[in-house]
């Protein structure tokens, strides 16, 4: 469309973070708004010379701006690469046609291939705005995709990005439904795996609803922000890698999704399947395992609700062409000690190092883990995946192997200890019975995980332990003070976290 | 909670319009966000005095804000009471526990009465961010409610505002499940049942998502803003009023929501039933007439859907103790000639003031309502409300209660047209077959409407409307060239409006 000459405003950098969504402000008084009848919220096309952002107006009626200035917020700044004085130009964002498919599907209605292909296409191109996005997200949630749209909605997300290509023929991949703090077993099963000499270059998230993802732990060890060319040479000289998916852009459809979905703390099984196999299938990945932990406070309740799953993942990955196995494993309490990124990377060094104090519980479900994963490769015959796995964490080839990536991705330093611990001790004496993972995670956020590395919580009271009275069952560590008393304040009023009888 | 000094900071206004939502901006350096850990769209407790806002935080890296200081948008300013140099404290948002109802709804799980009690509670007291308001609209899309679930919501909705409570035994309403454009029967409806001494103290809604609520044509003739007190006041004299129910209250969580819904563009069945409803009963009233409008292109597109809606009405009527009858009506095409809040109030005074070229479907459908009021309440016998009605409306005794009620309410004043008209003319010889309402209101509302009163478009075309190349079909009225160019784009990509064959 061509701009009329009043639509060209100049930059001014007004230093405000707005996160993801971007965010202008215009004088509501300026020749602008006036004549296109701009008002506060109108979503706007930003444009500089080849690049575009799609922004959300907010009005200013004081003199922070000029009549012809524009402030932009700093992603807005940092995507259009402008600075102070330059000049944009504004104009009318068209309806977004691939709503009208987001209100069919909100309506319960299936709705076609080529309806998930432009929605997800417009959420890639930054389109949506956050409450569209929440729209979209609560409108699959829970059982409303049904597999066919599953399947559809996994094809779009896999096409909206970048695609890796490897020459071998097997490449492994591993993924954990979330919901059980700590279980970071990732970076000890990529360093197994890559031991063998198979290829596992390995894409891990950040958190969603979760204290911590494995990008945000394995980040307190390494730099897991790697392009696709550093993570093609990482894995070319070391078979492995351990690099976060957002920022090679795999999914990125999906990576938008994401933080409106950790907003709202929920989650949906198509989105959950099809978030998990696109970022495979994208990665080149042929052969994945998919552990799925069931407990009563896990994100998997139940054993049927595990086998609905597998059942999905399965039949995904066999439209989408990838081999597709999935373990049901016990997840009624955490794996490991630490919940938050850096406490939690703490446990992976204990196991890689043979440690006396490592948590055993981590190390045997890693062992679990890449004993499937070397089975399903047929590398090593059915039955000898774990006793493999064992050796080679035991004889220090992982640990040697883990040391070797991290120098590959950049260089490896030891995660730090929080500023700020707070022991919470038994009430009374008696068994540890229940565990409640759902609170315990959110007592571990609300100190400031996953934003604040270090925070946490470092939990030494698995189910079956003997406590006495004033014995302490965890420890919540804080970077801030504030965080920290506000964690105990709630503290107080969610009992049975940790049953006790 | 009690707050260390740390938590006060000085107010600064910024200027900044953010519209519904409140924003608060603090420097990302600052001692406050560092110790307490603060992060971008963090969501906080704001206090002034016994005043609080919940608010989310942007982060401002710039000289724009001291380290003491807090930027508030002009809502937020304007809710707490605040200005230049006052001192605020802030504080976290404890977890809304309500939100845990909302994702088992977003599961398509049922919830339960106590569940809809505290969501509608908690949105009432402003503690939803927008995307969360998002999420529940979606969950509660389409069908996702089943009777009882209406019911609870409209209960938990009438229970959360002000209540008008009045002496008379029968107090009239209506309303239009709206969907057609034009259609402004209430101001003539209000005014024939006043004039013959039955009581109807209408509060209407703002447009959702059509170019025009009725309180918006209104507005363009007499103040709508009323308080309770006025509204009292007005019907003891009048019988009847046109008062805005927003500014009331008498339903504020469902103003809340409406805001979201507008911004998706969405209906729900639920949401609407509890909507409509929970005014009604919050308004005092026991006889109530729906009018359902049934078209391709109406928001009711069904004779079968308006049964059902019908059968819902009528149920959550009888549960909350309100006698509901509907009128199915032909939805087919506009109703009147002007869409839009100045064009649309001026068919009503054509109407009103018996012109000679006021439109006639209006003045039938006002007619057919208004008299099915008058049968409702008992005063007049079944089979003779249509009669009376017309005597009253060409007497010219609906006119002067129309201006008797205008007066009451702060003064009448003429209705203006827009600055800038284009007309569209037909491209081929032909009859109209048939309009896409849809498309019309979209039209009406780039070009303006509801923002900009008098924009919108005047139709001219009805469905057996014999033209001749080159006539005009209809006028698009805006208030900004620039809006009115992006329309006439728009318009170019968007055939099939008027079907002329």
């Amino acid at each position: 469309m061509e701009q009329p000459a009043s639509n060209i405003l100049q930059v001014k950098s007004l230093g405000i973070d707005t996160y993801r969504e971007h965010i202008i402000f215009i004088r509501s008084d300026s020749h602008i708004c006036r004549s296109e009848g701009f008002t506060a919220l109108t979503r706007l096309i930003v444009t500089y010379g080849d690049k575009n952002i799609i922004a959300t107006l907010d009005m200013v009626n004081s003199d922070m701006l000029h009549h012809f200035e524009i402030g932009l917020s700093e992603m807005a700044l940092k995507q259009l690469g402008v600075k102070n004085g330059d000049q944009v130009s504004i104009s009318h964002l068209k309806p977004i046609e691939s709503l009208r498919e987001v209100r069919t599907k909100m309506y319960n209605k299936k709705i076609d291939e080529q309806a998930y292909r432009s929605i997800i296409n417009d959420i890639a191109n930054g389109l949506y705005s956050d409450i569209e996005l929440a729209a979209f997200i609560a409108a699959s949630a829970g059982d409303n995709l049904d597999l066919e749209e599953i399947i559809w909605l996994t094809k779009a997300m896999i096409d909206s990005g970048s695609k890796l290509k490897w020459e071998e023929k097997i490449i492994l991949d591993k993924h954990c439904i979330g919901g059980l703090p700590g279980n970071r077993v990732t970076p000890i099963v990529v360093s197994i795996v890559a031991a063998t000499g198979l290829v596992i270059p390995k894409t891990s998230s950040r958190a969603i609803t979760s204290p911590a993802g494995t990008a945000d732990a394995v980040e307190t060890m390494t730099p897991v922000a790697l392009s696709l060319e550093q993570i093609k040479q990482v894995v070319d000289q070391e078979n492995g890698c351990l690099a976060w998916g957002g920022s090679v852009k795999l999914s990125p459809a999906d990576d938008i999704l994401i933080t409106v979905e950790r907003a709202l703390d929920i989650d949906s099984l198509g989105q959950m399947i099809a978030s998990v196999l696109s970022k495979k299938a994208a990665a080149g990945s042929t052969h994945v395992i998919i552990e799925i932990p069931v407990g009563q406070t896990a994100k998997v309740r139940t054993g049927e609700e595990a086998l609905k799953l597998q059942h999905y993942f399965k039949a995904v990955g066999d439209a989408i062409g990838l081999r597709v196995e999935s373990l049901i494993t016990d997840g009624s309490q955490p794996i490991g000690r630490g919940i938050g990124p850096a406490l939690e990377a703490m446990d992976v060094l204990a196991v890689l190092r043979n440690q006396q104090n490592a948590p055993q519980d981590l190390k045997t479900r890693a062992i679990l883990i890449a004993g499937a994963l070397l089975e399903l490769s047929t590398k090593f015959p059915k039955g000898h995946g774990q006793r493999v796995a064992k050796e080679i964490l035991e004889s220090g080839r992982a640990l040697t192997k883990f040391q070797r990536i991290c120098i590959a991705q950049g260089g490896f330093i030891e995660p730090k200890p929080a500023k700020y611990q707070v022991e919470i001790k038994s009430e009374k004496r008696g068994t540890v019975m229940a565990i409640d993972n759902r609170r315990l995670a959110k007592i571990a956020k609300l100190a400031g995980a996953p934003y604040y590395p270090s925070a946490g919580v470092y939990f030494i009271s698995p189910i079956g332990t003997q406590v006495e009275k004033g014995q302490t069952l965890f420890t919540i560590h804080s970077e801030a003070e504030g965080e920290l008393n506000y964690t105990v304040d709630y503290l107080k009023s969610a009992d049975h976290i940790i049953q006790i009888e």
